[in-house]
């Protein structure tokens, strides 16, 4: 008989914990801003504690699951990458047990690697993957380094990383384009995201639509307003077909994203032609997280 | 008769200065980090004479030509842009004169404007394009804002910018490849220009094969001295795709560049099976002012 779950998505910056009931229902939530680069050598069981311990006493028979960069060579412990394709049961049974400051063992889950051309790595991501329950499909995971993956036979084949949310913030913040760049209004986000749409399919491609933001502002063809939605259009727009030229073309993408986030790539994805169905993380990763302590529990 | 020629390349940063004979040698060269934006309202006149008058004392009867952003709104006057197809006659025709601090004329240049699907304008480089004498070609002005530009009957028909520079800066230094980055050693610089050309023609894009220096140093195949090499090899290549994707096929880029930038360049040109010939910054300036002044001074 299945047992709640204590599920923690533990990264670098910060890490979310969950409780989870036998029947899957989230019945508490915590976010803490102590993600692993801020735990010393050895101090992962009194972060654990100070991040879940009140979990644990509400829920004290609750399987414990780790997920995310805690299985890192910085974490926890290193959890090697499984390589692609994997199943869900193959990245279950690749996790390592840790024990808790009690004694009670935990379970670290490994990232995957691929390696089709490039190698590239994943940690925390492919929990929410397993979560969508996808027999075959692709998945998309906009964020700093967005992750898209392959699912087929229910295994994850192979999957690819893309700097889109990182190089945004670069171009956003740090670039000329940051000095024309006003807060965004639904004007200016409306004409940006058209304009960054139609100019991701120009032929001059990334380094010259991204300049092209200033001229037209300069030209008095788009308000300083649009141009960070123009920029996240642009490069959501080239993030997607590049995806697309890697992994084949597919009707439905996958989308595991909520709010901003779900609605630019979503539209995106319209953009080109594509229908999305959108999970949001949270579920996604609880959805995953069963899956996989199910895995260990059976 | 032709005269001699001060010339003066007067960008935003910097200004370089040049006293070019009657025959079009470069007789004295001079560079200040008197760049536009450090010169106060009214006070163009006086830089000019920090930054050339012992050059104006050498040839008291030299022709005076400006070039660059001393042309824009925030320089000594704004000299409206050309709009593209420009010949080098309507280029100098659409020069504005000033008076230097005792009266004696100076020429400003103009900048060319393109509206092709997007608007792109240059200041500056139209006079390198200019010196290079082209009846028909294509040139490449690789730079932080990098520049290529098709000349068609010895008219400069259209142009394109691409973000490339800044955008590798922004990759080495502001990212999360900056952490992985060391010097380039030699070792270092042929594995990354290697693998930087073959990645930017993959299929996964820009934004895939930028974090793929990250997974390919972690994953030991790349040394952590590759990362800047690659990261250029990376982005040149994907300029030179552009630009070529934009303008058609050309067999010889005509490339105004030296050093680092002539080599990265010039092998990103090989590996897209193009021939180069490579003109000096200088060469072509001063080549460039030449042209323009005796198209005035005719």
């Amino acid at each position: 008989m299945p047992r709640p779950v204590i599920a923690l998505d533990w990264g670098t910056t910060r890490a979310r914990a969950f409780l989870i009931s036998e029947t899957g229902e989230v019945l508490e939530r915590r976010s803490a801003d102590q993600g692993i680069q801020s735990v010393p050598a050895g101090g992962f069981p009194a972060a654990f504690e100070a991040i879940a311990g009140d979990l644990r006493r509400m829920a004290p028979e609750a399987q414990i699951v780790l997920a995310g960069m805690v299985g890192s060579r910085n974490g926890w412990v290193e959890a090697a990458y499984v390589p692609c394709p994997a199943s869900p049961d193959a990245i279950a049974a690749a996790g390592l047990t840790v024990a808790l400051a009690d004694g009670t063992p935990a379970l670290i889950l490994p990232g995957l690697s691929c390696d089709e051309g490039a190698f590239d790595v994943m940690r925390g991501e492919e929990t929410l993957i397993v979560g969508l329950g996808l027999g075959d499909g692709i998945a998309c995971l906009p964020g700093t380094h967005s992750k898209w993956a392959l699912v087929e036979g229910g295994r994850i084949t192979r999957f690819a990383s893309f700097m889109t949310g990182e190089i945004w913030g670069l171009l956003r913040q740090n670039s000329i384009l940051s000095r024309l760049a006003e807060e965004p209004s639904e004007e200016g986000a409306r004409l940006g995201l058209a304009a960054g749409f139609a100019a991701a399919r120009r032929p001059g491609g990334l380094l010259n639509t991204a300049f092209a933001a200033r001229s037209e502002v300069l030209a008095g063809r788009l308000p300083g307003s649009a141009v960070g939605p123009y920029l996240s259009a642009l490069l959501v727009g080239h993030e997607i077909a590049g995806a697309l030229a890697l992994s084949g073309r597919h009707d439905t993408v996958h989308l595991v994203a909520e709010g901003a986030m779900a609605e630019s790539y979503g539209a995106g994805l319209v953009a080109a032609g594509l229908t999305a169905t959108v999970t949001t993380p949270e579920a996604a990763f609880v959805a995953g997280i069963r899956r996989l302590a199910g895995a260990i529990a059976a």
